[in-house]
C-alpha cells in the first residue's frame, strides 16, 4: 500500500481525490495539509507541510503557487516524488522546478486526464502522415463561467499537431465573410455553454472521409484519477522530469 | 401523374432531379430547357422555353437568375405553378417575383432541404422558452470549397432563434483571447474541411443538460427530393407565395 | 417568495435539490422530512410529515412509496399542491394519486428533465409526417451499473414515436445476422460504459440527409432543476393531475 | 508518371476509380479491362486483360472473383504488381494469392479506406492499456438496404481491440432486459437507416471521462483513394503480400 501525502487537501480537487481513491485498492491518503479544517475527513490535516511526520511514499499537489517552495523543500529533504497538479506558475517557479528535477523525481503535465494525454500522443503520430490529404479542425466546448478561449488543453492538441507538420500551419479562431478556407489553417472553435465539463473533439476531413478523435469529460473526477495514476506511477522513480506520457508508456 | 418542366436540366442539379424522379410514382419530367444538349437524356429538351410547348403541371427551375423573366412570362401565360430553387437574385428580381405571386402560384425557399425546414420551424418553437436557461452555439461543416462563412442556412436558423427571442441577441462567429461569455451571445461556428456535403448543429447548453437539434445532408439528392416535393405540392395551388413551411404544414 | 417542503431531503436527490434551490431566486425550502439528521442542512427537518407546522406553498416529494398516503394526508389536509419525483409506485398506489388530483393538484411525470419532455413532445409532433421517408433508430447512452436496457426514458422516447404513427411498427433492440432492415422497424440501442449519466439520440434516417435530435444529462442536477420548475408551476394551481408537459407549454 | 490497367473500369467502383485519379498527379490509367463498352471513356478499353499490349506499371483489380486466374497470369508474366479490390473470394482462391506473392507484389486489404486502417492501428496499440478502466463498444451506422450486420469492418475493428486484449472479451450485439454489463463484454450495435454510406465509431467509456475514435465515410470516393494510394505503392515494389498496413507506414 503506498501512502499519499495530500497538499490543498480541503480544495475542490483535494476533495474528489479524497472521493476517488476508494478505486486505487494500492494507494491511501496518509495525511492532508490545509489551512482550513475539516473533522469529517478521515486522515490528519497539517496546517502545514513542514509539520508532517507521518511518513509517506509521494506527495501530491492540489494546493496553490505559492506553496511551492515549501513542497520542494520538503521532498528534497525526505527524497521524495513530487506530483505538481497546480497550475498557474510563473517561469521562475517553472526553472526552479525543472532544477529540482535533478535532485528528485517530480511529475508535471499540462493536462491530468488519461484521454487527453493519450489523444495527444496519438496527434502526434498521424497528424504529419494525414495533413496532405485531411484538413484539420478542432472543437471544444466549455461551461460558460470559463474565461480563457480557446481552452488550454485545445491549445496543447494544436500545438502538438503543429509541430508534428513540416510545413508551416496556422490556427483560426473562427470564420466570418468571404474567404476560401487555406490548407494550412488549422480552425479552433470555443464552444461556450451551460455547464459542460470539457469536450475536445479533432476533425480530420478528407476527400470522402472523416476522421475524428473525442475526449468527453464528465466531471472533474477524470482529474483525480490521472493525478492518482501519476501519483503511483512516481512511487520509488528515480530522479528526473516526468509528464503523463510516462505514466501511459 | 404530375408532368414536370425541369429548365436548367443538365446543370449539376438538373442532372440529380433526373436521376431521383424515379422515388416520386406520382411525378415525372415531360420536358426539359437547357441550352446544352445530351442525347441520353429521355424527355425532349429546348433552348428555350418558349418553345416549349409539352403540356405540363409545373415549372421547376434551377437554372440561372437571368432566366426569371422567361419563366414568370411563360407561368403567367399558361397559368402554371412555378417552383423557383435558382439562388443569387437581386433585390429588384425578388420584387418582380413577390409581384408575380399575385398572379400565379410560386415556390421560393432559403433551403431546399426537408429536414433543415422541420429544424427551423421547431426552432422557432422553442427558442424563446429555452432561452432564459439554456445558451445557444450553432456548429456547421461544409466542404473546404465553401467562400461564405457561416453557411446561409446556419443564418437561416440564426435568425429564426434571434427572432423569436424578446430580449436582445447577438451572433459571435468564434472566440479568442479571455472574455466570459455573455448570455445573449450565440455563438456560430463554421469548420470548414474535406468534402463535408453539409452539417448543422443547434446546441441548448444549460445546468446538467445538453438540448441539441441536428442535421446531416449527406448528399445534393436531399435538395432534388425537396424540389420534388415542393413540386408535387404546387400542382394545382391557387396564386400566391409559398414556402417550404406551406409544404411541410 | 415561494415555500417548499421537501420530504427525503437528505436522500442523494434530496441533497442535490438543496444544493439547487440557489439557482431559484423565487423558491426557497422552508423545512424538509427525513428519518435521518443532520445539522448541517440549514432548514429545520422533520421526522414525519405530519409534525411539520411550517406554512409552505408546495410539497415536494423525493422519498420513497411507502410515504404516498401520509403526502395525500397532508396535502389534501392542507389544500397544498404535491410534486411526487418518487418512483417505484404500485398501480394500487398509483390509481390512489389520480384519485386524490380530484380534490388537490397532484405533478408526476415520467421523467424530470425539462429536455426530455421537450423532446418527447417535439417527437410527438414530427414522427407521423416524417415516418414514410425516414427510418427511425434511438441511441441510449448509460453507465456500467445501470440494471435495465434500454432505459426507461428511451422506451418513453420510442413509444412516443409509435403511438403517433398509424401504421404498426416494432421495437428492434440490437442486429446480428443477415437480413435487411424492414421499414417498420425501431432499432433501439442501449449503450453501457463508465459512469455515463444519461445520453439519448433519436434518428431520423432519410434519403440522403439526417435528422438527429439529442439529449446529454450531465448530472442528477437536470433532474432537480426539472423538480423545482414544477414545484414553482405548481404553486397556487388548481386541484387536477398535471405533467411536464403542462410546465413546458 | 505511373501507369495504371484498371481492370472491371466499367463498374460501379471502376468508375469511381476513373473519376478519383484526376487528384493524383502522378498516377494516369494507361487502360482497362471490361467486357462492356463505353466510347465516352478516355482510354482503350479490351475486354479481356490478355488482349492488352500498353505497358503498365500496376494492374488494379475491382472486376470480379472469377477475373483471378487471367489476373495472376498476366502479372506474373510481366511481373507486375497486383493491387486487388475484388471481395467474395474462395478460401481456395485466397490460398492461390498468398502462393503468387511469393512471385509478385500483391495488395489485398479488409477495408480500403485509409481512415478505417489508421483507426485500425490506433486500436491495435491503445486497446490493452485502456481495456482495465475503460467499457469498449461500438456503434455502426449503414444504409437501410445493407443485408449483414454488424458490418464486416466494425467486425474486423472489434476482432483487433479483442486479439490484443490478454483477457477474455466476448461480443454483444444489443441490450433488452435486467441485466448489468459484464466487463468483458465489447458491445456492437448496429444502426441502419437511410443512406448512411457508412459510420464507425469506437466508444473507451471510463469514469468520468470518454474516448471515442469514429470514422465517417461521406461517399464511394473514400474506397477509390484508398485503391489508388495502394497503387501508387506497390509501384516497383518488391515481391510478397502487402496490406494497407504497408501503405500508411
Amino acid at each position: 500500500m503506498k501512502k499519499i501525502l495530500l497538499c490543498g487537501c480541503l480544495g475542490k480537487m483535494g476533495r474528489v481525490i479524497t472521493q476517488s481513491i476508494s478505486n486505487f485498492p494500492n494507494l491511501e491518503i496518509a495525511a492532508g495539509v490545509d489551512m482550513q479544517k475539516d473533522s469529517s475527513v478521515k486522515y490528519p490535516i497539517f496546517a502545514h507541510i513542514s509539520e508532517c511526520t507521518i511518513p509517506v511514499d509521494v506527495v501530491l499537489d492540489f494546493s496553490r503557487p505559492e506553496a511551492l517552495d515549501s513542497l520542494l523543500d520538503y521532498c528534497s529533504n525526505k527524497n521524495l516524488p513530487l506530483v505538481l497538479c497546480t497550475t498557474g506558475y510563473s517561469e521562475e517557479a517553472l526553472e526552479k522546478v525543472t532544477e529540482y528535477s535533478n535532485k528528485i523525481p517530480v511529475f508535471k503535465s499540462a493536462n491530468m486526464s488519461i484521454g487527453i494525454n493519450l489523444i495527444n500522443g496519438i496527434l502526434k503520430n498521424i497528424s504529419a502522415m494525414l495533413y496532405n490529404n485531411y484538413d484539420i479542425e478542432i472543437i471544444e466546448k466549455h461551461h460558460n463561467q470559463k474565461v480563457d478561449s480557446p481552452s488550454g488543453t485545445a491549445l496543447l492538441l494544436a500545438n502538438s499537431i503543429k509541430d508534428s507538420i513540416p510545413e508551416e500551419t496556422n490556427f483560426v479562431y473562427g470564420r466570418e465573410g468571404i474567404k476560401k478556407r487555406e490548407h494550412k489553417e488549422i480552425g479552433i472553435h470555443a464552444v461556450r455553454g451551460g455547464s459542460i465539463v470539457g469536450d475536445h473533439q479533432i476533425i480530420f476531413a478528407g476527400q470522402g472521409e472523416i476522421i475524428e478523435l473525442s475526449h468527453y469529460a464528465l466531471s472533474r473526477e477524470v482529474f483525480a484519477i490521472g493525478a492518482l495514476k501519476a501519483s503511483e506511477f512516481m512511487c520509488g522513480k528515480e530522479k528526473g522530469f516526468y509528464t503523463m506520457d510516462d505514466v501511459l508508456k
